[in-house]
């Protein structure tokens, strides 16, 4: 019953080709029954807009249409959960979010800290409540640069997650991945990180995407890693249940030594 | 005026051999007048205490005795600040601080998070208010085991520190190095860790220093780094002036993009 698998789906999704992309990531993922499968942020839309209405047209709303019909009837017929990154409209807005869509339910986290130009296409969100169930196990919900910002990952940890899935299109060249293998460390969870590959380009500018994924284990072990190119899905198994011992040494406990009277927030 | 020079010594301490271990420091250092030198936490008393009563016979009160004066003398001479750890006494009770030492004054860091059996040996600090002057930046101090909680780091910085300096006696084999990287990145300072090397023995039990003291700077690099046993000062030209500067891309600044309100403490 301890018995977890984690799926992480690297790939290169297409700027602006939503049906494709589905289409693509189905293909990946139809054949799998992992517990968890993590796929990059912004995964069916591409990443590197031009204007606010392209955003608009990719964006999709939950829980209508086909994107999340799609993932509903999939996690229900696989027994898998997934999350995975999207433009979502909501209430007049959109948002960088990522759905994370189980066999008995479903939300949203939008994310929180916006990296760069983003922050001109989108809404920030406003919490940092996305936490799931599966099996015994709470899984939550961070998106790409919420890495840099430690009070992030903190904050979920807190909430007793055993695992933060951590979908992305990074471009900073392996700043994320050192920062969740500390996240992992400092908190005794695990991360999971989904980036994409492939390039795009707007104009003269252009964006590298760094792949690596990575699933980085509260001993700060890269567990499973992908390179920079490849396009797969790779399923591991983890022990989300060894997270639940805060103990570093048996008189250092992550949490409780933590001195909160005299940090600065 | 903004050039910086910051050395780090790397050594073995003898363990109980304050007299000895003293003047070794001293054949390192006296010839050398960077802007800052940092030193291994413990440094003039080494770790593996058996007895309270050997720490409180290495213990030193701030500002009487020869290890003050020492340090005061060469300071005032040479122009340059020195941080190093030693066991304080202080009010009735044992510390594992950091003494900090200018040519214009001194002050003393209290280590706040103990790691495991030092808890045994040592009352933990109180504060997180440890910042000195030089030129005009301004240097935090942490010691070892404080780098696991990012709240200590974040602290200092948010008090607008440019760098830290980080006395250690590391055991875990690479962790601090990797996080003290990261907390150079999220913070956007430089990060200065003086580790010391050797083994030392009670009874069955053994530590081995890990070395590989280093500086990070705030794009993650190590500009500096020691091998796992070389004893040696190294010097390095250190822009902290650079530090000033929060934001990680044109629209992102580290701390303003913080979003307070929503982070669990």
């Amino acid at each position: 019953m301890n018995k977890f698998y984690v799926g992480i789906l690297q790939f290169k999704p297409l700027l602006l080709k939503k049906e494709e992309n589905i289409e693509k990531i189905i293909s990946f993922i139809e054949g799998e029954s992992p517990d968890l499968i993590v796929m990059p942020e912004l995964a069916i839309s591409g990443y590197f807009f031009r204007t606010k209405k392209e955003v608009e047209r990719m964006s999709e709303r939950i829980p209508d249409g086909k994107f999340f019909n799609v993932f509903k009837e999939l996690s229900t017929r696989r027994k898998t959960a997934y999350v995975i990154g999207f433009p979502e409209k909501y209430r007049g807005n959109v948002y960088n979010s990522a759905l994370y869509i189980t066999p008995r339910g479903y939300g949203v986290y939008r994310k929180v800290h916006l990296f760069y130009e983003e922050k001109k296409f989108f809404k920030p969100g406003g919490s940092l409540n996305s936490i799931f169930r599966i099996k015994n196990f709470k899984i939550g919900v961070l998106i790409c640069f919420d890495w840099i910002f430690p009070e992030a990952s903190r904050t979920l940890a807190l909430k007793g997650v055993h695992a933060i899935a951590h979908p992305s299109n990074l471009v900073l060249p392996g700043l994320a991945q050192l920062g969740m293998r500390v996240r992992a460390i400092e908190n005794r969870i695990f991360t999971i990180t989904a980036n994409r590959v492939g390039i795009e380009k707007r104009g003269k500018k252009k964006y590298k995407f760094t792949g690596r994924s990575q699933i980085a284990s509260p001993a700060g072990e890269i567990i499973l890693s992908f390179d920079e190119n490849e396009e797969r899905l790779k399923i591991w198994e983890v022990d989300l249940k060894s997270t639940e011992d805060k103990f570093i040494t048996p008189l250092n406990h992550v949490f409780k030594d933590r001195r909160k009277k005299i940090y600065l927030v």
